[in-house]
């Protein structure tokens, strides 16, 4: 096995560094890079308290792509520094380890794992996984990972969604939105969700439970397809997207529905100023409408609610994970971009180790 | 005195209607038009269950204006049929009743009143006032009224505001803006308003405590003003001009702030797809913001609750009223338009009998 094996040694390493920021635009092989580095994974070269791993899968996530502009922005993230290496959810296999709560074959997940083949860290922030049967370990980089819980966050905890209500998903096929909907059907709503391509109106549909869905980009009279989809209205809102399509939502809303911001997909690579005006927040008042922004760390303390009553629904199938998987560690700056180019089914994810 | 000699004959009753629909700008002669009606207030000509009743005061609030577009707008309120009477906030004293539960000289309140001079209605749409010792009547239009509670609700049910926090108010020197500073004041706050004129800059700071003020007409870089005037960010928003101003709020809020919705005067006199733009929403996500429309009519059933609260403020002179009495039937639409223009310091009232 070859991670056990360079257990003993020193491996060339490849990682993804940010050489320049990407203000505005998709970021492409002029602002990330792959560059290749020694690591030593001798055993007296690893600091007590620390862990070296095999990077298995990388999770591929938005908001990755708004650390890489060199602005602040509306997520507040930091940007990572120039020359540093990229960091994202990922889940690795233990090499060798210098704390006693880690072994090595061990399988570990990071919320700041390096997008390389490789990785030493502190142990403090790594989380063993003990797959539970019938679960794939991609599906805790979705379902039951930082995808599983936001789709639970803006459904559940902001959305309140209930019985009978009527729920639209925009994004509704990427990495959370699929998860969300299927919650959402999962509580009894009738759900609608909006996609880039009729490939994926099929997938919702047919395999995701969704009482139907549109094709944004052939239905683009957003209020025409909101009339046509939501005849009763919208009670409960979880955008994605942002934007003309947010604008066009509150013109459907019904009295006291909810929005749940979970981040802005349409708005990411253009400056504030560039971007699209919501006009009609008027309509906030008179509906009595509520909006509000979340970010999932903010809901870690529910990790344990959330993971109890997501392996239920996996397990008696209720939920259905779908995964666009790359491989390859030379895949990354492909996959990051395809979260821009409508052309992925479900969680993106890379898979370094094969 | 002239009411009770009413009281057995007929009046010409001078009453505002809607000649026709103002879409856009401030309603003018063309759009609201004041008649002479005769009224009969002669007993045997007032149904069982009726009361007459000459109209005292009238509250001119910039929610009427948005019934008189012809056009549905975001505040959801029903426009007024062309032909039809202007309704509002109103105090009468009765001439007659034909309702045990009122007597001749009751003081009494409808949301509903005419803008007219004298009335008749169901007894079942009339409440009784009895004037606390020390609060004039107009304050049952303003500080003890609809205004007053719209500001409670924002500032205490929404805003949730707290001894130590920053506070923003919006038109913060008109008829609700001007109890809920002094409301988030008397909850310990730090508060800011933002103001058209320099008169009401010093009205605020000088004679309602709030900590600061400006002239958005003087300082019309709004994001360089709340920088100036919030340097430790704004965690409470009581929003009622949106636009452009919320958007520069948006840029300047702190984690978990809070912006109460309460209307949107700088958009009354604009169809939706003029209005302002608010190209910064993604800042809610970041900053995990929750922005909440209300309509002050689903919290009527807080109204003891509020009454109990203000009035203890009134008479402990906490809390300051301002009124900015306009005089006689004839300067309704006068009035009116001046919610539109920053003339006005307080709550605009008509005193339709002298």
């Amino acid at each position: 096995m070859a991670a056990t094996g360079a257990a003993s040694t020193d491996v060339e390493n490849r990682e993804w560094y940010v050489a320049s920021y990407a203000p505005t635009g998709v970021p492409n092989s002029e602002h990330i890079k792959l560059r290749t580095v020694s690591l030593s994974l001798r055993a007296d070269s690893i600091p007590d308290g620390h862990v070296t791993f095999q990077v298995l899968y990388v999770s591929i996530d938005p908001y990755v792509r708004t650390q890489l502009s060199g602005l602040d922005d509306g997520l507040s993230l930091p940007q990572i520094p120039l020359g540093q290496v990229i960091r994202a959810f990922g889940i690795g296999k233990v090499i060798q380890s210098k704390d006693a709560k880690f072994s090595e074959g061990d399988i570990v997940l990071s919320r700041i794992c390096p997008v390389s083949e490789f990785g030493v860290m502190p142990s403090n922030l790594l989380q063993k996984i003990t797959p539970a049967i019938g679960i794939a370990l991609p599906d805790y980089l979705s379902c039951l990972g930082m995808p599983g819980i936001t789709a639970w966050v803006g459904i559940e905890k902001i959305g309140n969604a209930k019985a009978g209500l009527n729920v639209y998903i925009s994004a509704a096929a990427g990495g959370v939105g699929i998860i969300a909907g299927q919650l959402a059907k999962v509580k009894g709503c009738r759900v609608v969700g909006s996609v880039g391509s009729d490939d994926k109106v099929k997938l919702l549909k047919e395999e995701c439970g969704y009482d139907d869905a549109f094709n944004y980009r052939v239905e683009t009279d957003y209020d025409a397809a909101l009339t046509k989809y939501f005849p009763n209205g919208i009670d409960v809102y979880f955008d994605n997207v942002g934007g003309k399509m947010l604008e066009a939502v509150l013109n459907h809303v019904n009295h006291g529905a909810r929005i749940a911001l979970c981040g802005m997909i349409s708005e990411y690579n253009k400056v504030w100023t560039e971007r699209e005006g919501v006009r009609n927040l008027l309509n906030m008042v008179g509906k009595e409408v509520m909006m509000k922004g979340f970010m999932v760390g903010s809901y870690y303390n529910h990790f344990e609610e959330f993971i109890k009553e997501m392996e239920v629904y996996l397990k008696e199938g209720k939920i259905n994970s779908k995964h666009k998987i790359y491989n390859g560690i030379g895949s990354f700056l492909e996959s990051l971009a395809s979260l821009f180019s409508s052309s992925n089914v479900g969680k993106v994810i890379l898979q370094v180790t094969p």
